[in-house]
């Protein structure tokens, strides 16, 4: 059986001393409340709830799944009464603005939690947030559809889907066909099938507000044709009571090889009323507040399961006797020693912990951004926090699915052959974790996002702005001897990352658009090696000097993350300059 | 639904073209009748048999899995029926020996089949082999032995298993706990459990010869006091005829990640009678006859489920349409283009191309190296082949077992959501492959095995014997213009390996045992990334000038793994050397 510790320390660890956010804070408005002793409350009742009530539901919710029945979704034993828990808690309201009953506190904050729910049970995790619905609605919909389905988003008492998918459209929403006939009234009546719609129809009670992207009569074809709506699930009322049915039907979930506690579902529209939200035929980037914070979500996904996995491999690393250490007996009154005495075990677990840790401060970096963009008063501020968290999120969602996946799979090796068995509960990690390379966009669509929309497409601007802010970190640390191991390199890194930018954007131009598209991938892995470089040199700086086990563990694991995780960056360097023709040229036919 | 076609005419290539096998084989005893009519006859049959009768039960095998009922296993629905037909068909008999009822074919025949089962059926792969038992008894056991158990084995009829491991020991077999008293007839009485025994207990019938590690009482601790035994299930009469029950009794089966068709089995032996076989505390011996065998039949599986996930993904690649190429539409008639032109997705099915058809080539040459240890007239090439077949099995299975896992995965990637859904059958490949890094020992145990036993173990003489061979062929082939960017790079590498194990080798003497263990693993990948090489450069050699697709396309994927897989070894060459103190310098309670 599996156990889980909310990363409570170092959650505080990344807060206090990396990101120095109590002082950093204090420039946001709205922010007088937020101080170390609130969040150190919340982040310890928060882990404790992760900890006993959520996570013990995991696996058994695994084994058991959803079941589907007329129409009607049950989650697995426990699910219903662990989120009523939450939602009573007020674990919804944390981050979300005071108009509309939240709290008001950061995202930062909420960014942090979600790691907790993700990494106690991802299924739960995903039921946890409304964050994309409510961003969805805040910045595109009326105030009167706002103030019809905020409150209850915001309170928990409802929940909200992204239906975007459709059989024969998922990366490529372009040519979807659901369809909006628009009504006298204002409203449009929805018709099609949505496939892949997570929690679409769940035992949850309260209400389910769909996020729906469809196409209106007389529209353009593509993705400058669509629209973005919301359909709950029952009409709601003008006072805020539940109303009749929406003729919306889920005629089946999926069969799934992990996430088996979360609903994935088909949802037929049939003439289900909806209300435009954003401007019609603008639907894509109405949808794009979502996307931000649905990717970042993936990404949280990816860093709370590696840490649950790491937490596990670790714990019977240190448990296990099997074999002597190369060097001789480390146990000598058994008769053998634990496995952690093996480096291959350790280089395993470092790779884990490297990650997981890593990536937990690239979120808190991206949750420190989400703040600035929304809260900043300086407009130029906001800009830049939104370029910034523009071509952070295709790392923390593309290349954290990546190593994410790498990650549980070393976990589950160092169990041996114990980890094939359902029992030992290490295996659900990596099925839980395989969907994060999937949806949302997958790795490949994560590269051309990356490579083509968001560093070429700002003209190297947006890239820019992030390496000037490493550089100024090397310069700032360069005369710290103990730090030169992490800044060389560093520096080194963010030069040659500019320098491969240019001549891929230049072997584009010149030769074919294929250049971008054989290149991507290999350059978001490039992008995100060089992103955790820089957070664990951020990490390794705050942690230098301080004698206790806690930081000396930060530096070692920093270093082997420089010296055995790092030297990847070159194949990819390497491999992204190979060129197209190498992908191109066999015969479709011949494959 | 997924299909599945036997590689016949790529195996056909490898014998006639790559290897040239039916020259070869004239000098060897007992190969008159070995020839490519009668090969291909046998390829023809064995692929039809795998795709029509054996494939089709793969999914609904897994989805069924295996039936423990008060110690009875049932097979999932089908099984047994089709093991039944493969027995009767005769084809458990291809290479075993005549003189107890074999065909006395080659192992490179039998090698080749086998991956045709394992890519149809992983579970059935599994069912189909006697290799391993059958080498253990012929090689250790006494003729009366012998004559009692390989007749029945050789033909089928019968089953084999390998009982090893023990709840407390699994990579460490010193530690067992099994015991085997002396009884007067000179027979043994066995006690103990053993768990994750493949094919403990099924329905197939006939009888199921366990050969079981135990310890007799008074043999020394540790893996110095093993003696293997051969222990029935139904004790077998003088004449043959199936007697009494042994007293071994399957307490349950596992539920495991994958594989679910392969019955996992907890045996307990209650006094169970067994008889040695090979001499006394020399059973860790007597079984390696067994491991280059299981070990090859998992580097076999890797092979088999890559070749079956890569057909499946580049069928749904050529057929799904979902967005443009970034040159413009390549299907301007419908809405958008197949998947196949992104370039992302050829680098994917590529991965999986280049490693299902380069480990198919280095299990032909494995099959070469098994015929000629066993075959050859002359002792020093019978020893010579013995020596690179000890070097290469690590390689096939340790190697071979990540490259298989990450190539399974970027078939699923292929899929995109789709691939996480069962009914896709996609998913099912990643999880029956992910127990090939586990079973038959961990990557990291074929790690030190490759590196510490086999090549430091011998001096380096076993590796140069190899670099040598691939030096050879660089220098037969150096001035062939079209082969240079095959050529140049691999002179370097096969130079590169000795280099760098002369230098583990050293940083071992003059530092700490443990930079074998920090070492291995990047040694390992960095020996397998070389060894595909040669074969990529041997097929390329063969490929070269034949103007036809098949020819074409075997070239372009060579230039595809050398471009932009081989860079890899880089990385692990760098990462290896950079000791072990990054590793070791944790203090376990710190992780």
């Amino acid at each position: 059986m599996t156990s889980y510790n909310a990363p409570v320390r170092d959650t505080q660890f990344l807060f206090e001393d990396v990101f120095d956010v109590y002082e950093s804070y204090t420039g946001l408005p709205g922010m007088s409340d937020f101080n170390a002793d609130l969040v150190n409350a919340i982040l310890e009742e928060a882990g404790k709830f992760a900890s006993q009530e959520v996570h013990p539901l995991n696996y058994s919710g695994d084994k058991e799944g959803c079941r589907w029945d007329d129409g009607k979704v049950t989650l697995p034993k426990g699910y219903r009464e662990v989120v009523e828990k939450y939602v009573e808690g007020g674990w919804t309201q944390i981050s979300e603005g005071t108009e509309f009953g939240g709290q008001g506190l950061p995202r930062l904050l909420s960014g942090a939690l979600l790691e907790f729910w993700m990494g106690a049970s991802p299924a739960f995790g995903i039921y946890s947030s409304r964050d994309g619905s409510i961003a969805a609605i805040e910045r595109n919909a009326t105030q009167a559809l706002k103030e019809k389905y905020l409150p209850n988003l915001v309170n928990g008492s409802w929940v909200g889907t992204m239906a975007m998918t459709e059989p024969h459209c998922g990366s490529d929403l372009g040519l979807l066909r659901t369809k909006a006939e628009p009504q006298s009234d204002g409203s449009y009546k929805i018709t099609g099938t949505k496939i892949f719609i997570t929690g679409g129809e769940t035992d949850l009670g309260g209400n389910t507000i769909h996020l729906a992207l469809a196409r209106i009569p007389g529209s353009p074809e593509g993705i400058k044709g669509i629209s973005l709506f919301v359909v709950p699930k029952y009409l709601v009322n003008d006072d805020g009571s539940l109303g009749d049915e929406n003729n919306i039907y889920c005629s089946s979930i999926e069969h799934k090889m992990g996430l088996n506690a979360s609903a994935t579902c088909t949802m037929n529209f049939e003439a289900s009323r909806g209300w435009l939200i954003g401007d019609v035929d603008k639907g894509m980037r109405a949808m794009f507040a979502m996307v931000n914070h649905s990717r970042f979500l993936v990404g949280v996904q990816t860093t709370g399961l590696s840490e649950v996995a790491y937490q596990n491999a670790a714990a019977y690393a240190r448990d296990r006797v099997q074999m002597r250490s190369l060097t001789g007996p480390k146990n000598p009154d058994a008769n053998a020693d634990p496995i952690i005495v093996h480096p291959d075990v350790r280089r395993m677990l470092l790779s884990q912990r490297a990650y997981a840790e890593g990536s937990r401060a690239l979120n808190t970096y991206i949750g420190v951004l989400f703040d600035e963009q929304e809260r900043n008063e300086d407009a130029a501020k906001r800009a830049q926090a939104g370029q910034l968290l523009g071509l952070l999120t295709p790392i923390c969602k593309g290349f954290g699915s990546e190593m994410g996946t790498e990650n549980t799979n070393l976990a589950l090796q160092c169990f041996g052959g114990h980890g094939f068995i359902a029992e030992t509960g290490v295996e659900q990690f990596v099925r839980d974790m395989r969907i994060t390379q999937l949806y949302e966009g997958t790795t490949g669509i994560q590269g051309l996002d990356l490579l083509a929309r968001k560093v070429l497409g700002s003209q190297g601007e947006t890239l820019k702005l992030f390496t000037d802010e490493i550089g100024a970190f090397c310069v700032e640390h360069a005369d710290v001897e103990a730090l030169h191991m992490f800044i060389a390199p560093l520096s080194e890194l963010k030069e040659q990352w500019q320098q491969l930018t240019t001549k891929v954007g230049v072997a584009a131009m010149e030769k074919t658009a294929d250049e971008l598209g054989s290149a991507s991938v290999d350059y978001l892995m490039f992008s995100g090696y060089v992103t955790l470089a820089y957070m664990w040199a951020k990490m390794a700086a705050a942690a230098l000097g301080k004698d206790e086990a806690f930081y000396r563990a930060k530096l070692q694991t920093a270093q082997f993350y420089y010296q055995r995780i790092l030297p990847r960056t070159q194949v990819h360097a390497q491999v992204m300059l190979s060129g197209s023709g190498y992908l191109m040229n066999m015969h479709a036919d011949d494959f």
